[in-house]
């Protein structure tokens, strides 16, 4: 099954998205179906010589970087985000790759394509690069105020994502918090240590910012807002000291010239933290995928967007997701019965 | 008047703080007071050639890294950090320096030293590289929970360290936030927003993490819970980028011998971005000054720590801090005043 890429999303499209699109036809042979205007994608098509190589699915309307997200619900019902995510409802695709309107295409997946069964909130997961492998920081933006019961959700979406499609075997699972002894922190990260001792999960206890990116845990959680700062804070940082590097060896004829003799190394470095190779996070807990790309992304971005989107496919996350929470519950359920009993009879 | 140094705090103590006062003393002409046991900093000094050249204040005691905050005020009232603290107060120094235990060192100058009349909570700032100059962030750490009125606070006392210690003519602050637009982001940078409006201080409104990186704002104000994650995260980022590129590099003949033709050029990012030039951050909103080190410093972030220190007390931030939040107190009172007058004649 296909997976159905928002040809008209981000700041250049449809170029990257349709470029993206046929790379990822040609070098990972994903099926694709690409959701746009049908002539403007057509002409770039025609652009890259791939006419007729891939299946164009049309679509009247296109949401706008700054619109509200809730456009694709209340206004564009015919639009680019809103067409992607019915495919995925219809299963004539397996994910959806948007590098749109962020919001926008949250709020489509969530009300059309519909979260898992005993998921209160899908969360936003960006895969981050650690020294060892990869680490997955979860919610990134998609939750503000979270409650402790859907930070333990996150945790659980995480620990598959992570097992999964990552392949880690045994997930470590860390609160983002300040301090890392069992009472420190905030009232929430206090009750989701608590809730997160008993669900079976290979829970680490609290972690530090530091931990988001040195491989001591596999999954980080924590409210989106503080995930949203983290990583966009670790984007710009990453993207400031590639500048200055550049700027210091620009700046002296040694430096150009022991940059010329190491640019392959320079080259593998850039590959292995470019957020291109990362950028595209998937947003986890709805019965099918959806990976959310920068707005800024190139094709080189959104092809690697697609790759994430068929290793996702590959596997049946929404179930294993669905079937944890559900055992959670009837976990506390027996608990509180167990607590009413005793209360009875005690 | 002498910058106290805790000799005693840190991973590396007394030999970081010693090593680093030496340098400050030697290279910077600091005046200082060494605060520990001292025997145990005599032999430091004498190891490194300098006895009799720096004033050493004894303290029996010494507040462990993993003792409570509480420590200094409650049970070691003889320790180092205490001792620093109490010459602060007594106008015996200008300012302390302190790589030991964060929570007790904040404790500790908080209760002893005191507030500056009309701030609530003091704020731990930390003062990170752009491209085109620094930016501060704060709180990160000191504070969680914090009220609008508190994120208040920090805008005036980041401002006046931009200003006055960092030199920047007109610092631009903004609220660290998840979307830019006035109504986005959480109750309190709600109220944030609208109470920084009406200060007289160059508020740009909401920002981004994004923006605590590349030089779009002076100031970034937050609640220490979220400040906290972002700092450490991108300390460790920062770090695991610098060992990547070092693996990348060794790994290859080419990029070995481009690396020691481009050294120099290395050995200079490293400066810029190395965090022991930016690692101890001021602990605002005091009658005195508190750099906090990091507990791994290095004599060099040592110095570097004392240095900010004798920058710090060249201006009179307290006095600018003070007068600004009297200044904002009473515009409150005539509006209130106004609103109660208003609503009794109208």
């Amino acid at each position: 099954m296909p997976i159905a890429v928002d040809a008209m999303g981000g700041d250049h499209a449809p170029q990257s998205a349709v470029e993206g699109a046929v790379r990822a036809a040609a070098e990972d042979g994903a099926a694709i179906l690409l959701v746009g205007d049908r002539t403007r994608v057509e002409a770039e098509l025609a652009r890259l010589g791939a006419r007729g190589r891939i299946e164009i699915v049309h679509a009247e309307e296109v949401v706008g970087m700054d619109e509200p997200a809730i456009t694709p619900i209340r206004k564009k019902r015919r639009s680019s985000l809103r067409l992607c995510a019915e495919l995925v409802k219809d299963g004539r695709a397996q994910a959806m790759v948007s590098a749109g309107n962020t919001g926008a295409a949250m709020v489509a997946a969530k009300m059309v394509i519909g979260t898992v069964a005993g998921v209160d909130r899908p969360a936003l997961a960006a895969v981050v690069p650690n020294p060892r492998g990869r680490t997955v920081l979860l919610d990134v933006g998609a939750n503000i105020g979270s409650k402790p019961n859907h930070l333990r959700e996150f945790a659980v979406m995480g620990h598959f994502y992570a097992q999964e499609v990552l392949g880690t075997p045994q997930p470590r699972i860390g609160i983002l918090s300040i301090g890392e002894e069992e009472g420190k922190g905030t009232e929430l990260t206090r009750e989701v240590f608590r809730a997160l001792k008993t669900t079976g999960l290979h829970f680490v206890g609290n972690v530090e910012g530091g931990d988001v990116f040195n491989g001591e845990v596999d999954v980080v959680v924590c409210d989106g807002f503080v995930g949203n700062a983290v990583l966009k804070s670790a984007e710009s940082l990453a993207e400031m000291l590639l500048t200055m590097l550049r700027e210091e060896v620009a700046a002296s004829a040694r430096g150009k010239l022991g940059y010329t003799l190491a640019k392959p190394v320079f080259d593998r470095f850039r590959r292995r933290v470019d957020y291109s190779e990362y950028g595209a996070g998937p947003l986890l807990g709805l019965n099918g995928g959806c990976f959310i790309a920068h707005g800024r992304s190139n094709a080189r971005a959104m092809q690697s967007a697609i790759r994430r989107a068929v290793e996702f496919s590959n596997t049946r996350l929404d179930r294993k997701i669905r079937d944890k929470i559900a055992e959670l519950h009837s976990q506390e359920e027996r608990l509180l019965a167990g607590g009413r009993q005793g209360a009875e009879t005690g």
